[in-house]
């Protein structure tokens, strides 16, 4: 039995379509092209071409060519927005697309000098000591299966020790193991907050939770800032009760730095409590500091259970590991693992295993006092660097912790520019743009990845750029 | 400046409530109680009450008692519902909820037979190995940042190897790594599907998966199955397209242990291509065949890119590793990597590492060859000891691979007492009832996981169980 033509033409359609040869948006072959592919009419060409359209695989519009504009799986229709090219409606931005793509994929290009990365240099990692632990562990393993759904148990009294020093007392079963804080979000958000709820956070704040909670269908409100992070006078409630929640980076703020001070902590929880309004307090810097260690957490002072605390290990060891944590009251860490289980049924065992050993040794602790004196010493390079070169043309604040360096180019400058030119000349760093439009004229400078060497050369070669507009 | 009396109260009662002492749904002391404790009227004590009524935290109706409905965080209002308590509504069945809850806790009992559990027992477990491959991954370490989007290349190059073998072609680039097959249904269900859709599965199925895809609010629909699995005829699509999707786990399918054949394959493969039905072929089971290799994956005949393949190490070598992967076209790849990214940041470098290693040595196959001979034994010590003690109740058919026996007890017998009373006698297995209404004569054993002894005896408990009705 042959197959007719037009239906070999439609076979051949899906199949580019389908394999991703032709890619959605793209237009296809004329249809003179087709019919001379395939040797017949224009009319059965056009059969075939009906056929798809009716299936919604392509759209023609009159006078315009025909493009392609599904495949099965876009056909589904996902609910999540997952792209970045989508114009998402933002409460407090447009997220400026295609640059964070491009800052994205240069990340990992080893030639650039890399003053954009939110991580420690692998200068600072900690090998022999890594290499340590997992050979430790792995003189000690025995067959591993499925996890409890909090994480393994180890684990959970380590990081309920190291709260303690920290002025949080949480018991292993009110903490909930987790695949790195960007999980920790992701999970609040699918699990804890309802479609169409609020979400305050500091404008600027850390891009990929924008990400998270609008894909979730959050809506976002941005709250104004000043060098102590967010100020409470510009939170502004309308919504009723429970629907409104707060994100917030008190120590050492993603992209800017600022710190909170233990005056404002106090009354920002005691607003909160008073207009129950729940706290997600994104802590993962915390041990990043470098001149005093920062005031207590929110969640020392929360009586109510009104704050979930969200850490680490990606900032201060390892983001490879992809261990953190969420603490919180019993009975929303229990739902919160509920829907750990049914997201992907708990951490790597090896990694939580290391990360046991790291925490309860002393190794934890005397890593953090080398990367202490190292950020240090990086800040300074950075800082004099900006002193030597940037004055004239930018403004910014000390950061007494963290990895950035949030500077504020004057405003005859233009940011888009810079960045472009000190992209081509090799140097990568976020303008403020992609975090919003408010802080278009500032730029993140990270002290922590980049060598002492790059850190120089690249805030001087900034300087050139800006002299010669 | 004191507090007045009636703030006291309210700010004890939420205490109570938001460190989960007083839980949801539990009354709280009595009006005159309250007023004896704080020393004060009545009248002061309903004051404070009403203003916890109306924010929601209390709950009382006339003439019973007042009731703690609410915490912060509850008020929220999860959209995803993560409770196994809630009685969702389901195309398909009803979960018999305690009896889930109780199976899942009592499956860390030691000592308990586990006729339950759907992994290998501890003594398959590659002890050594796992150790000298860990060890030699921890010489080779190196800094570990975040991983590509993707996954580590190092280790979907092993998987698109291992593929090959197994009939299917895929570059690295259309495999995206995931932490186990159940992350691949949770990251397909919200990034793919839309809310409303409805996913085809058999019926009985794999029981988290029900809990996944409800979750993302999804409608079941349960296909007839025979021994070959789901019966193509029984497919039936109402919808517009665009908003079904089939669910399958055509090998060695859990808990029938049923086995799709190669002629049932291509005719399904030919159905879901005429109707545009796309499939998520669950094939984690591939590998632990006892007699012979299973025929090749749908994922092996489909030329559209119609089917998303998923698998994982969790069966064949270690849940804990947490280390599975989906294959599909490259475009809906790379949207499930960008909503990977977005939900954890990519798996454990660690456990990528060890998986990697893995694949790429000849440890994975000749270990692969020790548990089919294993499973052979299990599987006739668990054969032998149905004839020897079952066959006058109950009937089965032999599985060919996998973990599970699917054995029909006869009518007169009570499914549920049996559970139960094999429960006291310290042996867990799964009721068909948990799956299905329709299976509630069945019951699940696993021979992966008990000691052969423990087979041999809890079969014959089963049957002792049973005979004195
Ligand atoms: C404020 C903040 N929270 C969370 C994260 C993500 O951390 P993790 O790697 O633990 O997911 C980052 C990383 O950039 C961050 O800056
Ligand atoms: C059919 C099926 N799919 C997926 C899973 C989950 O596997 P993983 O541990 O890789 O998430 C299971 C485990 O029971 C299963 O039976």
């Amino acid at each position: 039995m042959k197959k007719p033509k037009y239906q070999l033409i439609i076979d051949f359609i899906k199949e580019k379509i389908a394999k991703g040869e032709w890619a959605i948006g793209s237009p296809i072959p004329s249809q003179r092209n087709l019919a001379k592919q395939f040797e017949v009419n224009r009319s059965t060409v056009i059969t075939a071409l009906e056929e798809l359209m009716a299936e919604g695989l392509l759209e023609g519009k009159a006078g315009k060519e025909t493009v392609v504009t599904n495949n099965t799986w876009t056909l589904m229709g996902a609910k999540y927005s997952t792209n970045w090219n989508e114009n998402v409606t933002l409460g407090i931005h447009k997220p400026s697309v295609s640059m964070v793509q491009e800052i994205n994929q240069a990340e990992s290009d080893t030639n650039l000098i890399q003053l954009s990365k939110g991580e420690l240099s692998p200068e600072m990692f900690p090998l022999e000591e890594m290499k340590f632990i997992v050979q430790k562990i792995s003189n000690q393993l025995t067959s591993f299966g499925y996890e409890e759904p909090k994480g393994n148990l180890k684990l959970r009294q380590a990081i309920s020790d190291y709260l303690k020093v920290r002025g949080i007392e949480a018991s292993p079963s009110s903490i909930l193991v987790v695949s790195g804080a960007l999980q920790a979000l992701h999970l609040i958000s699918i699990g804890l907050l309802k479609r169409g709820s609020t979400v305050l956070l500091e404008m600027p704040s850390y891009l990929y939770s924008l990400t998270v909670f609008e894909s979730a269908g959050m809506e976002l409100q941005g709250l104004a800032m000043d060098k102590e992070g967010l100020i409470i006078d510009s939170i502004y409630l309308t919504k009723e009760k429970g629907k409104n929640i707060l994100y917030t980076i008190p120590t050492f703020h993603n992209p800017t730095g600022a710190l909170m001070q233990e005056k404002r902590r106090e009354k920002l929880i005691a607003y909160c409590e008073r207009e129950q309004l729940p706290v997600i307090e994104d802590d993962v810097y915390h041990d990043l500091w470098i001149d005093n260690p920062p005031p207590k957490p929110l969640k020392a002072m929360d009586l109510y259970g009104n704050v979930l605390y969200v850490g680490s290990l990606s900032k201060t060891l390892s983001p490879g590991l992809r261990i953190g944590w969420i603490v919180g009251s019993e009975s929303v860490i229990n739902r919160l693992a509920d829907l750990k289980m049914q997201s992907d049924y708990g951490s790597s065992t090896l990694s939580q295993l290391v990360a046991a050993e790291w925490l309860s040794s002393n190794f934890y602790d005397s890593h953090l006092d080398k990367v202490r004196e190292q950020l240090r010493v990086r800040r300074k390079v950075a800082l004099d660097a900006l002193d030597k070169y940037l004055s004239p043309y930018a403004t910014w604040d000390i950061p007494k912790g963290g990895l950035f360096i949030w500077v504020k180019i004057k405003p005859e400058f233009k940011v888009k520019r810079l960045f472009e030119k000190a992209f081509s000349n090799n140097i990568l760093l976020n303008p403020g743009s992609i975090y919003a439009e408010k802080t278009g004229q500032f730029i993140r400078i990270s002290y922590g990845y980049a060598s002492l060497d790059e850190i120089k050369v690249g805030i001087f070669k900034l300087s050139e750029i800006i002299k010669i507009k």
